[in-house]
């Protein structure tokens, strides 16, 4: 799941602080409280005919120094509408050419609910409870990385799929990828 | 949207709270903080094609005394599964013997967006920000109306549709009533 | 229901025809036989953030001279893939300068079963019983009304569910617009 | 897919051929003109909160003598709704115990195109180009295999998804299978 940075610039004080940021302090007692609203977002190239050819993957280093591989992924905030915490995620991660198409409908392909325990569903995320609506995002124009993201690749279903790159997946983001191709009927033979 | 009882038993003390369950305070707190996670179930009556054949309301009083009908909705709390959420919504709302038949998939047919101020969405909640995902859910069994719950209805898609009827509705959920036939097909000619 | 035009060209020989294409004797005789693959799109123009903000209708004239507002629609061929019957379809009738976004998904968001005889669904077409994939498509380009269709006119979810504009549509086109209207969270109070 | 049986009944003649019903001849002719509108159930055991535990799969001989699983597929016929060849195709190869829920909406989780060419799409059959839209189906009673099956079996996901089982199956059920599970969130770590 994305780290999101709840603080973009660090000379960001809290007096102009925009509704819906939270200050640390408050981020850790909410999130032992209830489950946060996230959005995860998979990144795609599609065809004419909207068949999808390729999935995007961010790449960055954990803080242990390992190499993973991301779906775009971030909180919904206060008064913020799901498609425009979409909008706002995928630009924080890709950049402002990234053009992309958010979904005229908010019906999620599936809501992934991360657990901060192991074992209650197929996603993990040990800082808190989020429940995650997950969308495919077509994606038209140049996507560059942003923040502390090293890369992004586009892959393709059979490239993404590989036990080599679904092993650089955190948290059953790898699950997540796999359910985003079933959906769109592009899961490979594995 | 349903009135949720946060504490059942005004015995139930601090020590003995499930995890999940938040006082007054921490309630009032969070809800200023960032969205809530919600559920809402449209209780269904099917035949053996599993047509809709009838539409569940509840029928409360609201503080100022008018009377208003409403579908099954609540919050899911810390360390809860969406499904055991609508689980226990239900069964809170309309008693143990309901049967409902929860949903295999979580995938929502809709997702409905509560702010505390109207215009934004179709839907409204002075309390907070809620962010709702709405589940059609076949009940079986036999429903009695339970807690603040005056009366459980079944009607016709072509009842449920009246004006008269949706003006009782509240916070959009006559909308979401509409969304959940039109998923269905069963959105009666207006 | 569009009426798709099976000879685009009156000079079409058998012999050029494509795979897919029936004579009329062939088409009259399968009709009777099953029901027919469809698909029916919903174009709409949608904002930055995927929020629909117009939905495209096709004015014609029926046989008996009346004006009718119509959605895309249309046959699925033998050895013809669903989205690709799609594309077809909306290029035929928006032209070739509309660039839709055919979903990534094969999902539809309903399936509008079109029978001979009223009634048995919210759909109706004397020719023949159709099941038909239903799927909104959101066109960025311009949109010029191709065959016999004489005008496309975007119009909002307010203007497009007007009594006035509802009665101009056929066969439960009405009904499945509403649906549309629902599924992407903008069905107007009605 | 199914073997459809269009004769149950080797004595059924053609004055009593109920509306639907087609002769050999009459099939073999439309199979080379058009695509079959079938459906595909994936039988499933959930639990109280509608997790599922449980697929069930077909056990037949294939005309060579291989032994192949199977969803349950077939044929919807003229003048028939999607939710009663559903329900029909499961009484048929499950028996009249089974009392399965059919789905409240007519939203199937995903469309399967079988073509008689292998590598246009997942799916293949050779008979005939079919649109097949697939719905998961929770089954509450007894099952018994009808017809040429020779078993009916309940098996987690996790067993359903060995190599072993999955290669039992045909003409791509195998990734059907792996789709209705990613959709119902309980796609094995493979």
């Amino acid at each position: 799941m994305t780290e999101t940075a709840e603080f973009p610039d660090p000379d960001f004080g809290d007096k102009t602080r925009p509704v819906g940021w939270l200050t640390p302090t408050q981020m850790d007692e909410v999130r032992g409280l209830m489950p946060l609203v996230y959005v995860d977002a998979v990144p795609v190239r599609v065809d004419e005919s909207g068949d999808v050819v390729q999935i995007g993957l961010l790449l960055r280093a954990t803080e242990s120094g390992h190499m993973m591989r991301a779906l775009v992924s971030g909180r919904v905030m206060y008064h913020e509408r799901v498609r425009d915490a979409l909008l706002r995620h995928i630009e924080k991660d890709l950049g402002p050419m990234a053009l992309p198409s958010i979904p005229a409908s908010p019906q999620p392909f599936t809501v992934a609910e991360y657990f901060p325990t192991p074992g209650v569903t197929s996603y993990v995320d040990e800082r808190h409870h989020a429940v995650s609506l997950a969308y495919i995002v077509p994606v038209r124009g140049d996507c560059s990385p942003q923040q502390n993201n090293l890369e992004f690749t586009w892959l393709t279903p059979e490239e993404a799929c590989t036990p080599q790159n679904l092993a650089q997946m955190q948290g059953g983001q790898d699950v997540l990828l796999k359910q985003a191709l079933a959906h769109v009927g592009r899961l490979p033979d594995m």
